[in-house]
Order: C-alpha cells, then sequence, then structure tokens
C-alpha cells in the first residue's frame, strides 16, 4: 500500500472546499473539514479523510440534510435537548458543546443531548474541546448495530464509543477515547482484504459462533470488549446518547453504509467546570503527578512505555503535524475523484505537489 | 463449604447492633449495615457481610473514625466537594448522594465529590439510589493499588468501579456496575485457596509477565479489564475520584488489608433529572423498548438468555430476600465473634436458628 505525507493544512481546505461545492455552508464544511483531518493528525484515519466520499454519497442520496438546522427541544440551567434534524453531526456536536461549555461555566456542570442527529467523527475530539475550556469532558455516541450484546447471537448495539478528557499542565488534554467494541469492524475488513484470519475473541459469525473468519465475521457481529463489562457499557452509551435523547437507538438505527435512511443517532456531552472542585492549577499539578507516575512506573517485560489515554494520539499528533498525514493511494484517488467532481481539482494538484 | 441461609432482616439488625456497640452512632451503622446487607442480596458477598470484620479492626485500630464528621469544602449551584475527614465511607457517600439529588432537582445535573473516605461499599448501590429519584445516576471510587496500567509491571491502580443507573418502568434500576480489573482479586484468593490455577489474563507477577499461578498473582497485580481500553478507564477514574477530589490517588492509596494508614480514597457522584429532557414515564417507556429487545433477543449458542445490566443481580435480590442469604460457615463464625466481642450474642443465636 503506497501512502503519501500530506501538509494537513492543505488537506483541511481541500475537504472544506469540496464540502462547500457540494453545497454545504462555509461555516459547516470548516467545522465538518477540522474534525476530520484532526482524526488522521492524531492517528485515527478510520475517523478522517475517508468518511468524506461515505458523506457525500450520503448528501447526494438526500440522507443528510446540506444545512444544520439545530432546534431546542428542552432547555433548562444545566441540561438541554437539540434535535440535529438531519443535519451534520459535526455541526450539531460543536454546537452542543459551546452549549455545555457555557451552562457549566455558569452553573458548575451541564448535560447536552443531541437527537436525530449523523456520524459527528471521534469522541475524543469533542470531549477535548471540553476540557480544554478547564473542565471535565464527556461525549459519546450510538452508531448503527454491528455488535452483540454479551450472551446474544443479534447485533442489537453499535460499537458506542465514549470519551472522557481533563485538562493538564501541558495543554493537551489528558484523553481516554474508546469504542466498546473488542476490535474495529474495519480491522476485520482489512483482513478480509488480505485474506488473513483475525484472532478468537473480535467476532462471532452469524449463529452466535466464535469465528476467527473474516468474512464470517463480517456478516456476523463484532464481540464487546472485556465481555460482559464492555457489553454492559455499550448499553448504557446506547441508552445516555439514544433512548434519553428521543433518537432511534439499538437495532433501529439505520446502517451507515448499507441502508439508504436517515441514521437518527443521538450524541451525550456532558462538561464539568473544575475549578468550581479546585483551583484549576492545583488540578493540572495533580494531573502532573499522576501522568509522571503512570509514564515512569516500570514497562512490563517487552515494554518500552508506559502511556496515559491519549499519549499516542498526542504522539501522533505532532509527528503529522510537521511530516504531514500519512494518506494511502485509494484514499488519494478517492479525493482526486471528488475534486474533480466538486470543480476544485486544481486544489488536489496543489496538495500531491 | 457449608452456606446457610439467612433472614436479611435479621442479619441487617445484627450488623447495626454490633457496630453500634462498637461505637458507632446508630445512624451511621444503620447506613452501614443496609449497604452490606444489600450486597449480600444482590449476590455480591465481596461487598458483604464479609467487610465488617475488616471495618471492625480498622477501628479497633483508629485507622478509621467512630463519627463521620462532614465538612463542605466547596459549594456551588450544582457541585461540592466534601470532606469525610476519614469517617465511613457509606455515610460520606449517602450525603453526597442526597446532595446531588437535591441540587439535580433545582438545577438539573450535580457532581459531588467526596475526599479523605474509605470503602464505601458497592458502586452500583449508590448510583441506584439516584436512579430511584427518577436520574440518572453514576457513581465510581478509586481503590487502592492492586492492578497494573496497560503495558505496566506496578501496580499504581486500584480496581476503580463504576456505576451508571437509569429508572426503568419495573421500578427497579437498569444498573451497571463494574470494576475495571479483568477480575476480582477475591477470585485469585479463593483459587489459591483451593490449589487451582487461575485462567491467563486475570494477573500477572511481580515481574509483570503474564501467570496462571495464583500465589504469583497474589504477589503480582490485577490486568485491567479489555487491556488498554479497561486500564484507559480505571486511569481516569482514579483522576475523576481521587485527583479531583483532592483525595489520594494511584499507588498512594495504603492497602486495605495491609496498610496502618487511614485510606483517604475519594468517591464521585453524579446526577442528572432525566425529567428535564423529556417526560419520565416517556422515558421508562423508551427504556422498557431497550429492555425487551435485548431481552428477547436470539442468545448466542449455549446461552439460554441475554441479560440487561443489573439483571442477574435483581434476580439474585428477588430470591435472597425469600430464602434468606447465604452464608458461609467461616463468615458466620466471624459474625459469632464479632457478636459475642459487643454483647449481642442473643442476635446471632435469633439469627441462626
Amino acid at each position: 500500500m503506497i501512502v503519501k505525507r500530506i501538509d494537513s493544512g492543505l488537506l483541511e481546505n481541500l475537504v472544506k472546499q469540496i464540502l462547500t461545492r457540494a453545497g454545504v455552508s462555509k461555516n459547516e464544511s470548516a467545522i465538518i473539514a477540522e474534525s476530520l483531518v484532526h482524526a488522521e493528525l492524531s492517528g485515527c484515519p478510520s475517523h478522517g479523510i475517508s468518511k468524506l466520499s461515505d458523506y457525500l454519497k450520503r448528501l447526494d442520496e438526500n440522507l443528510i440534510e446540506k444545512t444544520t438546522t439545530i432546534t431546542t427541544v428542552r432547555d433548562t440551567f444545566t441540561t438541554a435537548v437539540l434535535d440535529a434534524n438531519n443535519g451534520w453531526g459535526q455541526v450539531a456536536s460543536q454546537r452542543a458543546v459551546d452549549l455545555a461549555i457555557e451552562k457549566a461555566r455558569n452553573y458548575g456542570s451541564a448535560w447536552i443531548s443531541v437527537r436525530n442527529s449523523n456520524h459527528n467523527g471521534r469522541c475524543g475530539y469533542w470531549a477535548s474541546k471540553i476540557a480544554n475550556a478547564g473542565m471535565v469532558g464527556i461525549a459519546m455516541t450510538n452508531t448503527s448495530p454491528v455488535m452483540v450484546a454479551y450472551g446474544s447471537s443479534e447485533s442489537t448495539l453499535g460499537t458506542n464509543p465514549i470519551a472522557i478528557s481533563v485538562p493538564s499542565s501541558s495543554g493537551n488534554p489528558i484523553s481516554l477515547d474508546m469504542s466498546t467494541s473488542h476490535q474495529a469492524r474495519g480491522k476485520i475488513t482489512l483482513a478480509h482484504k488480505k485474506g488473513e484470519s483475525i484472532p478468537k475473541g473480535w467476532a462471532v459469525d452469524a449463529q452466535g459462533l466464535p469465528t476467527t473468519d473474516p468474512s464470517d465475521a463480517l456478516a456476523g457481529s463484532l464481540l464487546p470488549m472485556g465481555g460482559h463489562k464492555g457489553s454492559g457499557l455499550a448499553i448504557m452509551i446506547d441508552i445516555l446518547s439514544g433512548v434519553m435523547s428521543g433518537a432511534l437507538f439499538g437495532s433501529h438505527i439505520p446502517r451507515f453504509y448499507d441502508d439508504a435512511l436517515p441514521q437518527q443517532i443521538g450524541h451525550l456531552f456532558v462538561a464539568m467546570d473544575i475549578s468550581t472542585m479546585m483551583p484549576l492549577d492545583e488540578f493540572t499539578d495533580r494531573i502532573s503527578q499522576k501522568e509522571k507516575e503512570t509514564r515512569n512506573s516500570k514497562p512490563a517485560p517487552g515494554r518500552e512505555q508506559v502511556y496515559m489515554p491519549g499519549d499516542l494520539e498526542q504522539k501522533k499528533y505532532m509527528e503529522n503535524r510537521k511530516a504531514g498525514v500519512p494518506i494511502p493511494e485509494e484514499i488519494l484517488l478517492e479525493l482526486k475523484h471528488l475534486a474533480a467532481k466538486n470543480q476544485v481539482a486544481h486544489l488536489y494538484k496543489e496538495l500531491i505537489n
């Protein structure tokens, strides 16, 4: 697989221009482009540029609104329910994050639900935006059903990710961002393409039996991480994101790739202003101590280093910011095609030169 | 192992009387006894009556205060930090839960931290109390270091449990209550007593190498559930419970059994009033649908039933409420001894007749 390093600024501009030419407003395009390129920078290409062609396909098929009209369903001192009305997940999430920070600034804490939304990028991206405001940030979302509950043979759950972020003295939040599946579905697709088998524990076949065959796994379901614990967490995230917001949940969510229906998923964003509990610099001093004691703990045999949540993403971010983000040839071809289709072929050329 | 079914009401009264005779106030004794017997009823004996002799030992050694004096360190609209001043974990947790519910009732949501506390029973017990008020309840605590972070060979983490509970239409909350370790340390102690080996993935030895020998495991560390994901979750729970509250955290926490020092652990309780987002009966209707769709999903081959979080605990609770809680002979002997020592031998006799 040929991979090319691409300047993240040029890439972000190209994505923004493609979206704008496709009919999305400049402001919304900028929000979406930033989220996708940030995922690439952080070494999470599954939530990066590869999503752009899927987004535009769904836009073409009128499965998502060009313009995000956010309506307020409920609004209290510290809680709100926003309806994204089938607009862009990132645009609704940015609004929800801003509102969570504002309410938490005024009252100490806030919970903002979003219903009728779409794919919104990485949860850690949103939780970290809250952490950058000096707060504990939590972000979660439900997703289309590709995973069994513990002991089940039917996909009634998404990989339902959750992120928890807190500020640190370095300026980069400590950020845990994890799906509740044992492994990403993309890893199984990749093994399938390469003709490799997958480890036990990743997936079950359509009958609910453990499998190491990626094609059986793709016809079956992902397994939750940590058995009944990950399964329980995925169920609670479905409840907090989907059931409580008034969005679709569980097996009712149309599949992102296969179903020609709006997804109507739900997100939840929680913020808590740390300075209401202790001075922020006292908190970040204590976090520095926690970081030091974790990173300096003796690695297990064969390991080089113990990491804090988000360390590896941050390392990639710094590296990719300098050297450019690594984009595989097939994604570049998609970009080339999308650029041409949307009359910004010159920006693509600029990108690869 | 001989096990006797004991009436939960009589048991709770005995525990309460033992604590009162040991110098704990009637009110605090009642709170602690209820928490321990509730754990027994729910089929979680690790957080049940077996803890009583440990509690009384720590009380005898002046490692915990007889009377819990709770001071308010910070108090804002929706957040507060309470100092338990080395009093009873359950008493401080009850106060924190009441305060979380009160603030969430007034402002929609609340985060209450507790510092300088002690063992507070099951997190699910506290989260469910919040759920019983029509709210989302979250409870977490840090605990003494017995677990490695992912890739580490040193115990810098406790099993740091978290519980998330929401109300349901049955009146019994849907409640996820999980530690972040792959397996409880008690299971390794049990295997050690029986001379059995333990499965790979539970623990590492003192060098950080995977082990199936329970004595090596007990000299080593527990492994987090789900690899880096459970490890990350345990770190974030340590931060939210310990770092943010001003309690001890990580490897600084004295060990419950081995260290003659106050533990000074931290807890966090979060409440969110669901009726601020949608009418509570609409929420519980939607939860009923989620419950039905989960429990009615086709079990995997070899499985009888798919469960919602908390189903098994609830089943045990109903069974034990009727038939009595199953107490092993060795714990009964401890109780007999404690009853005699605290001049309530007659209550023990009543219990076993």
